[in-house]
């Protein structure tokens, strides 16, 4: 009599069903292993990352789950952008709660698999797992960058210019107007906040440029005030922004017209994706050139200087004090 | 006037002062960045692996916190050690409910020092959130072999001989004597049992043992008649396992004598963080004296054949049939 151990198991089917079409490395054997393998790409240093969203923390319960796994690995994926890295593959880890069901599971591999594509960064292997809490998405992402170049936090120095990409809060305004704030907005202007907090638009497309010009640079996560400021106290430098100069949506300032309050939240509340990144003067025309090559737009919004903080300078009076610079889950 | 921002977060504070120590890595910068670098050992692949544990679903909530970090770790690093890696360090994902402090953190990130040290596989970054839920640590685990040489599932034939580590059974019976099990086993046997449930016992010691001699390997996790028909499956081979031959503690006979239904649990019930492997019969005294050599002790439970599935002979009858040949969380 055989034990009806050469049938798979449910979990097996399961990851044999949503998650194989998303391994497409070779090295991932078709998630029917314990491991992956993966040959580095020649004389390049391996970037590790990792970083988790939970259900009712980092995104809503209802949140469409294609958009919730794309969001799990782009948050991932604009820190390789930041470092200069290019992605070579993820882990993920799930905690799925009991009423997580196949429709689910099936939009979610959706997602992951369009974003494994569209940023050529397919997956590694996993772990399922049922949990009674809240589902919680892990994501550990692999990337490469010739060895000896990933850009650090460290390395600003005084008289490099600050630059950021794109536009800073949209997606802190996203969630406060989700949360139900009535600013008078226009339908475009509403989609366009909400759509930044929903799904972030990390800059992969800037990583080589970033790594030719940078002298340090970090993704905006956490909010562009302490997310420089954490960069000022690695490089062990200050920088000074000009407000005017940070760069706002129309929606955005649509929302700080209605409630200048919500200039602070745009500055700190984090979620925005785009890169800081600090440039010697003398290569940032170039930085400005390559970046418009690939589409990415930048704005310089101020300069390093000795000292400490990153302060927020407005036209006609002292620097902005914030209540907080920057999201901490402690 | 300047912001608060040049002070450190809460959360920052956080892995400053449990995490840091562990990040013995140049490349993980002192946790100070977004990511981490490795520059990956010369002629090798990196091998890739992540496995989560949840607070009562995979260990108990009163656990202590050290062992809970340590066993994190473990489940991870007893599969690079069946694909004959090395490893090269880890991230981990932590989700942390409100009533986990600091003492808490202190002992689990002193867990997290002990095995990054005994396992020379230092900690290359991580995420800490907070959740509604119950407590989540999720391991990404970076290896390395030389190029080509990962050990997998598939590659068994027909004639290979079929070996496991150590003692099975071991982890699943002490599960069920934590629960309150009344077998007659005297004190060693019991701490026997229950330590091999708490604390897992990779046999990295062997990996190079593996690669060198396995023709397939995994590690035992959950349940030997389940993993080694999830081997025998991709290796589109059977297996015939004598029970007799399969090697049990002092303590498991003793528990399975007071109850013989514990057998089916020992051989199926998983956690054993073992190695089953298959051997070419003519590298198999090879392969027993490179493992003494390592001080690990394998067994010959079996031998592959031409079929599918895993076959476990009594001595004087059919081959058992299994409720549940291995562990599934779906």
């Amino acid at each position: 009599m055989t034990s009806d151990d050469d049938k798979l198991s449910a979990e097996d089917r399961l990851i044999a069903r949503f998650f194989k079409p998303v391994a497409t490395h070779p090295g991932a054997l078709g998630l029917s292993d314990d491991a992956a393998f993966l040959t580095p790409p020649k004389g390049c240093d391996i970037v590790l990352k990792t970083d988790a969203i939970i259900g009712g923390v980092h995104f809503f319960a209802e949140d469409d789950a294609g958009t919730v796994a794309r969001k799990a690995l782009r948050v991932n994926l604009s820190d390789l952008a930041a470092k200069g890295a290019t992605p070579l593959g993820f882990l993920v880890s799930l905690a799925l709660p009991k009423d997580i069901g196949e429709a689910w599971l099936a939009s979610f591999a959706e997602g992951l698999r369009a974003d494994a594509d569209a940023f050529s960064c397919p997956l590694f292997g996993g772990d399922t797992d049922r949990t009674p809490g809240p589902i919680m998405i892990s994501v550990a992402m692999i990337g490469s960058v010739p060895q000896g170049s990933m850009v650090r936090r460290a390395g600003a120095r005084a008289g490099d210019l600050v630059f950021v990409t794109g536009t800073i809060g949209d997606a802190a305004l996203g969630l406060v107007l989700r949360k139900g704030a009535a600013w008078p907005l226009n339908e475009a202007q509403r989609a366009h906040l909400l759509s930044r907090y929903l799904l972030p638009q990390p800059r992969n497309a800037l990583a080589d440029t970033v790594r030719t010009y940078a002298s340090a640079a970090m993704d905006v996560s956490d909010g562009l005030a302490g997310d420089l400021a954490k960069l000022c106290r690695v490089s062990q430098v200050a920088a000074e922004v000009e407000v005017k100069h940070v760069p706002l949506s129309d929606a955005a300032q649509a929302a700080i017209a209605a409630d200048p309050a919500m200039l602070e939240t745009a500055l700190t509340g984090g979620d925005d994706f785009e890169i800081v990144c600090t440039v010697p003067p003398a290569k940032a025309d170039s930085f400005r050139a390559a970046a418009r090559g690939v589409g990415v737009p930048v704005a310089e919004i101020g300069c390093v200087v000795t000292g400490a903080g990153a302060r927020f300078l407005s036209a006609d009076g002292p620097a902005l004090a914030f209540k907080r610079a920057s999201f901490s889950h402690f």
